[in-house]
């Protein structure tokens, strides 16, 4: 018993199935809120409300944004015809707060996953196809998990964007930097052998 | 960058001041509650909606609840004269989940704080005599936190019922139910040897 209304308890449990939060956070972050209902609480209804009402998937790469094309799709000096394939919206996140790349980016909106009954047609891969068969696309760059899903996703987007004629590539596999071998599984080291550079 | 409308950024700002929610993890509850609209993003928002229209603090005895009196003060079948003094709605919770507890509450909203400047007004010291005043109340029992800040509170607490003429008592201190002696401190091995009992 939780000896507070119908509106708690709901509050508790739709906040519980957030990533990273459990039953027992879940209550703590629910009082955090009714502690500060104008700090906080209203606060964060109107951001959840807005979101549901004005952030879309991008009808191009599939990223989320309040415009369509999205800020990405449509910002002016990215490099054209560069698409890096991501398969969420997080990985494209963490692609930009790298800084590292400025073309475009196509995200697939999962991998696939015989477990979760995930198939190539649940994925945005005719999508991606079309983009290619455009001929706007110069080179595919796969940023996919280096997981046995990620990879059997990448084997079948590779295999798909050949069919169109442009070329694929992926991000190296090695020692991550601030990496220690000590730490690193046997995979890793194999994959960073078999890449190693001349100095 | 987020490449994201300011939209999502105000969401993940928001969600990052949760107890328990870092600058990472609110990002991750961000795209999850994106990608799921209809089962989670809506949801949440009327659920906070509704607990700001709806909750309030407990005009006796400082509990959240739709309704005043609360629950618990309205129930009917619980000890009446019993009152047992918390500081926070969280620890109420936690004596109503042990179910080993039939009386009445009373919120504190905190403990005393030096460091944090919570004074003594600051509390609901005053609403607590005025209740043990009242003649209602037969004993009061401190359940604070055996921290400094919650140990000096209960001596400022105790101090202000004793002064109504009501019997104190606090929790005892002790081994905890399943707690291993070789990992306990020596302040709950000293107050468990105080009050040992006989067999």
């Amino acid at each position: 018993m939780r000896s507070a209304g119908p509106e708690i308890d709901r509050l508790i449990d739709l906040l519980a199935k957030l990533p990273g939060l459990g039953p027992r956070s879940a209550r703590r972050a629910a009082l955090q809120l009714l502690k500060r209902p104008d700090q906080l609480l209203r606060p964060l209804a109107s951001a959840l409300a807005d979101a549901a009402d004005k952030v879309r998937p991008c009808s191009i790469c599939g990223n989320l944004d309040t415009r369509d094309p999205c800020g990405v799709c449509s910002a002016q000096g990215r490099e054209e015809g560069l698409v890096c394939v991501v398969a969420e919206v997080a990985d494209l996140w963490a692609m930009e707060r790298s800084g590292a790349y400025r073309g475009r980016y196509h995200v697939l909106g999962g991998v696939l996953s015989a477990l979760d009954g995930v198939r190539p047609e649940d994925l945005r891969i005719g999508s991606l196809a079309a983009r290619c068969a455009s001929g706007e696309v110069k080179e595919v760059i796969l940023a996919l998990d280096a997981t046995v899903d990620g990879q059997t996703t990448a084997h079948v987007v590779a295999e798909a964007v050949a069919a169109t004629g442009v070329p694929v590539t992926r991000l190296a596999q090695g020692v991550p930097v601030g990496g220690s071998l000590e730490l690193l599984d046997d995979g890793t080291i194999l994959a960073a052998l078999k890449s190693r550079k001349a100095l």
